[in-house]
């Protein structure tokens, strides 16, 4: 317990009820389950301001108390376990759409808002905001582990879609990154230096977010390939010719395995693409024919398409429920996806990798990847109460992110370090980690952002 | 003169031919001859790889001689200025395209190639590079300035065109600034920390951009408005419906004017809006038709398109000579082009305060805009030994700024803050620029790199 009786009683006289040290709401902001280390806050704030997180920013500073900021919950590498206890602080009260412009193609959004909440609020403006990690998650959360989904192939991730966040600093400060124009070269670029930095550097508040004009028609696709190198040579001569699919995700036999038995489908149980292609009611038919002619040229067999929302969903539905397809076929077992991200033109070659690490694997897997971006993901279903599983995964996850950054890849594609990643960074980044901890060193100097995530024990 | 003997030999011991301190070579690192103070370094240094600048610089740091990295010199606020005197570090001679990868579509530059030397390696690759700052400039210039151009509008600006760059960081260490996967959450994003950083946190001396495909078909256009207000409708309603326009750019009736006068051309004095659809060859018609009929409904008139080459560019010749036109329109000038970026809403307004600002301005003038990025320029032709004009063109641009800030755009869209732009920083990022300095302090303690540049003077 680092929170001492004088700042819980400061942080309760500011924040009333919506401060708890109540063993129920701690156990709430450990974060997902996973393999790692999952440990409660010694308290939550549930702020509704951003001047509220400023002023509980200042009384955790004075006493020396960390702060971890917490979302929804749904990061996978341990990003919000309290490793040093403190303070969570809770941002799903700040969820208000705050303005929206339709001709600035933009949104100003509070950082607790989940993202299928904003959708639903833009339904009626033309415009939707893209980005779609498999889980509901707020747009500080996607904000902060840099994350992104199935549409990047189109839209890029979190990195490319926010146009400025309003952010209190580790000395309790508001600033604002940016201002609102689409380009600007003035200064040092501190939207992006936020993105991804997973709360270590300050608490993100509001977020001003680049909105998409909805399609005026999607066609989908499902096609099947002789294995992965087909299928990621299909995805890159698309790309080449500019066909700017709207998503290409693939899923090996086994995730299709695992679909048809969860689903009771009949799909083929061999490696399969699947494509969405957006634009104009005339462009979309010219680009599938046109996709489906590098798709045949390229080996692919069974090809299915459809126009009709509900058509498309139920092409669709193998990749929509291939995760819980995955772990649901071992009861009581938990998901753990691993996350590299590799040069496109070297996927096959990692996915083909992967399944040679996988051939004798006793744990349940099946792979899916964001192919046009060149991120693949191996679902395990594991066993929580096995450390024999854990042993297993953990080997071939690392034996994964070896053989990604041996291509010039990264050790994560969307999910962020968090704890799971720390010890990987070295191999990724060699002497630019020193600037990393440079730069944390100089905007957090108490290190009680978040503190133990993303960088590495400095044993030097 | 900061540079002492010993540093100088120590250098020239390393360099031999590579290193001069004559007056001529240091006049012509002075940079862009502008309304600044053009200040020449005390000496030159000609690197030929990333080892020899980290040499360069450990020399350097050990006797705190100022280093400013040099590419073209065609960059318009001083941002080469030698205002602490020191050593020019020119990057020319680092000019090689290292690798390119038609499935990853990325390439792999040293910093001192030109953008137009990479076009034409790259012409039979069927990709290019887009990004198209008005004059020629090297790689890494436009990284340092975060620069765009006419392309931006489609292809984003250097910010979203880099994938990582290799920097020398003022300890001398070479840095990696990321791999080369299409995303990463890896921690903190030191690609764009170092994009737009103007030479002050390291040097830049390798760059890994994405690359494009060539389009299949290019349609020109050419549509005249009756004033601002309708062509940016125009652009706004184009991006809405997502037609992706390759390039939207904006003259005003005295651009034409001195177009028509420098060229011996008959284009009508109006207001002018230039755009370019690309994509395949059955989708540029119906998106041009798509274009005409949201132009015409907003009060276009005078349509006029064409397909071919040659034809092309002779419809945009106005766009592409407006620049030498109006500074050519007054013998003995020197051009100053302005350039805020606002939130695309809000451009025919500041257009408009412009055009008032203008009414009785003495100095001869054009205005020309991205206007798919919110992007506008007035160039003035200035006496350059005239007082007057430089007073007179100051305070319209320090007005221009200021109505820039208050509809929340930004006072540099494209040519980076350098000297120019300093005194605008404040307004523009008020407690953010505190983050900026303890950036600036963490990473270059001895403020040897690019010193003067980007943040104002604190008076703190």
């Amino acid at each position: 317990m680092v929170l001492d009786p004088d700042t819980a009683a400061a942080l309760s006289a500011l924040l009333g009820e919506r401060f708890s040290i109540r063993e129920a709401d701690r156990r709430l902001h450990t974060g997902q389950e996973t393999h790692h280390v999952s440990l409660p806050p010694d308290a939550v704030a549930w702020p509704v301001s951003t001047e509220e997180v400023a002023a509980i920013v200042r009384i955790c500073a004075a006493a020396g108390v960390p702060i971890v900021p917490h979302g929804l919950g749904s990061s996978l590498e341990a990003n919000v376990s309290a490793v040093r206890g403190g303070l969570s602080v809770d941002m799903m009260r700040m969820n208000r759409l705050l303005r929206v412009s339709t001709d600035d193609l933009d949104c100003t959004v509070e950082a607790g808002l989940p993202r299928e909440d904003l959708n639903a609020a833009l339904r009626d403006t033309g415009l939707y905001f893209p980005i779609d990690p498999g889980p509901n998650a707020t747009i500080g959360g996607m904000a902060a582990t840099r994350a992104s989904g199935t549409s990047a192939v189109r839209y890029g991730t979190m990195r490319e879609n926010i146009l400025n966040l309003t952010v209190v600093t580790p000395q309790g400060e508001i600033i604002r990154t940016a201002r609102r124009a689409r380009k600007s070269s003035a200064g040092y670029d501190l939207t992006h230096l936020y993105v991804g930095s997973e709360g270590t550097l300050g608490i993100i508040t509001e977020i001003t977010l680049r909105l998409h004009g909805r399609p005026e028609a999607v066609i989908a696709a499902v096609c099947t390939f002789p294995g992965p190198a087909e299928a990621s040579r299909t995805a890159i001569e698309a790309i080449q010719i500019g066909l700017n699919p709207g998503r290409m995700e693939y899923l090996d036999a086994g995730a299709i395995r695992a679909v048809n038995a969860y689903s009771q489908m009949q799909e083929a149980e061999v490696d399969t693409l699947f494509v969405e292609i957006a634009g104009t009611e005339d462009e979309v038919e010219t680009r599938i024919a046109l996709f489906r002619e590098i798709a045949e040229a390229n080996g692919c067999s069974g090809f299915r398409q459809a126009r009709a929302e509900e058509e498309r969903t139920r092409l669709w539905k193998a990749r929509h429920t291939a995760f819980s397809a995955t772990v649901a076929a071992r009861p009581g077992s938990r998901g753990w996806p691993t996350d590299v991200c590799v040069p496109i033109g070297s996927l096959a070659e990692c996915i083909v990798h992967a399944k040679g690490l996988l051939a004798d694997c006793p744990v349940p897997y099946a792979i899916m990847g964001h192919v046009g971006d060149g991120n693949f993901h191996v679902v395990f279903a594991l066993d929580p109460n096995s450390p024999e599983d854990e042993a297993v995964v953990s080997a071939i996850n690392a034996a994964m992110v070896e053989k990604a950054l041996s291509v010039d890849g990264t050790c994560t594609g969307e999910h962020g370090v968090g704890l799971g990643k720390r010890k990987y960074l070295e191999a990724e980044h060699g002497p630019a980690l020193a600037i990393m901890r440079r730069i944390k060193a100089a905007l957090d100097p108490q290190d009680l952002f978040n503190p133990g995530k993303i960088l590495p024990d400095d044993h030097a």
